[in-house]
């Protein structure tokens, strides 16, 4: 193509559409739109960061805007994109101004939603490199000892352990009966066992009613359910929306989800040159065939590809998801891949579910560690539906295999017997994998 | 079924054979004739032992003979069995004694060859428990601080890493142009410069000529087309052979390797009741589509399993191999799938290797280093025929997610966009796997 291709929101998915379409033709004129002051940035790794882990901040960018420059793209940061009118073909920016285009990239991400109690406003999210810089000055100003992190999902576990690695005193609260809900709660019981190892106070099925403040509109403490909680630094990793408006404003379709409606090509419904990829959209889910909105930078790199390849004339298309993650959490590694035993349910499926404990690494061999596998299978067929590992170091990468079979259809009467790698410093003579795929396939 | 069920055999493939059958059986009579002095040991942690890292060499036995006793399971120690008897369903054991059987197990192993050159009785093999307690008791005496190494294979390797943990002077020496020759040579190179770092001193393209004896006939050094090399220690890692006199005396035949021929339910070819497994059979290649001849636990572990539950009247079937191993060799791990390019080109296949080099963590991450992922991708359907991975810890077991792909015959094209896990700590936004198969099939 010719013309002009303008992508707003300089982050995972824009940069990496900005960078396939420049890849792809020499000629188009690239702009990209960033109302934050980082580009390409490491969202997972603000934990590290935080906890100190990562000393710089400029690592966690993967790529700079003069880097993007150097590339070709025009990148304006600071820049927030008001509005967008699809039939004039420009996008309204802060301040007034007007930008054309002949194709629009959004990937305008996610953003933090704060509970609506009496002084939220005081508080940080866990998901902005700004906030990040914010909150460790202050830790590093040791401005009090006591934190309260609000949402133990894995965002929430990520930023207690970064805490606790500062050596505050760390609370973790969430509504839910059990951390980490993505998981079954069978499996994150493994979970709250070593972020407890580690010190951090768990207060599940318990609501944060009110962040209580001083005189100076600072956190003095949090009023929960459960009681008071002193913190100076109250940390809110409750989850995210799709950020969405400037789309829907312009007449751009949401899904169910409400994240933006794109098709296979990350085409948005309806309308001609008009793609959106990352955290602002939905994504097809392969096991459960219905759209799903997950926020994880391999989806969103992955999807900027397409948008920017496809934008610039090209054909890819987007396979879908199965709802892979991973973390390491409190010393130990926790992966899923597919539906949980919950979700398996909740979709009608009869399924059962069998777990097994195993080791990392040969029983002799040092650093050998727990890991625990469980499967979600559908009765009959035998195929894997889903999968959870939690385990020593190592143990995490493993969901990845299941990912394949879960991707593949695979029954685990057939995955049992795989012909994967075995060596003592890595698996057991069988890996966890297989003794799972055993026992399941015995089981049905 | 009732009656006995006799196992030559007492390692890997023998005793799972033995614990499945009692699992399957209460009441079958279940007996195993080991000539060593271990059951159920694992020889891929000699050179761990060796070197210093597992103290206790009963740490390397998983189940003891005791343990098997209790288990119902009669374990005769140091019992050679030296002939079969197929019409009388007798074994022959060493002394003479004769003991009779239903249902045979043959699971005798492999044993080291040793090159036909003087001085050779004098060395150890890489192989057996027993020879590796010799050699240990020797590096503890402080007796010479030079060893030569035999073979540069991944047990040679394996070895040489463990005396150089000794703090001795090692040389590897290996006839073939390149260290670890089930790598491509490209991919070797990898491995190469790792055990170089750890200041073992390679020769390649070197034959060994003679073992030179002092007055004592210990070893004193060796004698090689590249020169004298003194060695107090001299490991010999030049390969094994299945171990198939016995079986083949009575009678039973063996394919194309030399290993005993059975069918995919571990039945020796023609025979009634007798079974076999472990080191000692061919097993099934999947993407060769012949029979090969690998010494594995993990293998040996199935196939035992198999034989041992279909000599009760079971009926399982062994899948095949794919030719899947990993090693960790000089702080890299070593993994490879499927076919080489030099395999593949071989078995005339019209294929064409990819090699990428990516990082094995984000790249801003503590403990990342490179990764190299090699694919062997057959042309038109893009097929993923093979794959090798060299890397900083960690990386190794990416092969099971590459031995899944070879298994289920994925294409590149599908491979890429794979919903794969990421964090931090564990990979970049795109793990490895997907940037390799994105490369190849950019080139497909």
């Amino acid at each position: 193509m010719s013309g002009r291709l303008a992508i707003v929101g300089g982050d995972a998915a824009g940069m990496s559409a900005a960078a396939n379409a420049r890849r792809r033709d020499s000629d188009v004129e690239i702009v990209a739109f960033e109302k934050g002051s980082f580009t390409s940035y490491s969202a997972c790794g603000i934990p590290y960061y935080l906890g100190g882990l990562i000393e710089d901040i400029d690592d966690l960018v993967a790529r700079s805007p003069e880097r993007h420059e150097e590339n070709g793209i025009d990148v304006r940061m600071e820049t927030e994109v008001v509005a967008i009118d699809l039939d004039r073909r420009e996008l309204e920016l802060a301040g007034g101004a007007r930008e054309g285009f002949d194709q629009l990239v959004l990937a305008t991400g996610a953003r933090a939603v704060a509970p609506p109690i009496p002084g939220a406003e005081a508080t940080e999210p866990a998901r902005t490199l700004d906030a990040a810089q914010r909150l460790r000055e202050r830790l590093e100003r040791g401005d009090g000892h006591d934190a309260v992190v609000v949402g133990a999902g894995y965002i929430g576990l990520e930023m207690a352990e970064a805490l606790i690695e500062r050596e505050l005193r760390v609370a973790l609260v969430d509504q839910a009966p059990e951390v980490f809900p993505a998981l079954d709660p069978d499996m994150a019981v493994h979970v709250r066992e070593a972020a407890e190892g580690l010190g951090i106070e768990i207060f599940t099925s318990t609501s944060v009613e009110e962040v209580l403040l001083d005189d100076d509109g600072a956190p003095r403490g949090v009023r929960t359910s459960a009681g008071e909680l002193p913190a100076r630094h109250v940390v809110l990793a409750t989850g995210v929306k799709p950020a969405v408006d400037v789309a829907t404003s312009a007449g751009l379709q949401t899904g169910p989800t409400g994240a933006l409606a794109v098709d296979a090509h990350q085409r948005c419904a309806g309308v001609e040159g008009v793609w959106a990829a990352g955290d602002c959209v939905e994504s097809h889910h392969r096991l459960l065939d219905r759209p799903v909105n997950i926020q994880l930078g391999t989806h969103a790199n992955k999807q900027g590809r397409i948008a920017g390849v496809n934008a610039t004339g090209g054909d890819l298309v987007f396979p879908g998801v199965i709802g892979t993650a991973i973390s390491r959490l409190c010393k130990r590694e926790v992966a899923l891949t597919g539906l949980t035993e919950a979700q398996a349910a909740d979709a009608g499926l009869d399924a059962f579910a069998s777990t097994v404990e195993a080791d990392s690494r040969a029983a002799y061999f040092p650093g050998n560690g727990p890991v625990w596998v469980k499967l979600v299978v559908e009765r009959g067929s035998g195929r894997v539906l889903g999968a959870q590992v939690v385990g020593a170091e190592t143990a995490g990468k493993r969901i990845d295999t299941l990912a394949m079979a879960v991707w593949n259809g695979m029954a685990v009467d057939e995955l049992q017997w795989v012909d994967l790698s075995y060596a003592p410093p890595v698996s057991g003579v069988l890996d966890p994998v297989l003794i799972a795929a055993r026992v399941a396939a015995k089981e049905l």
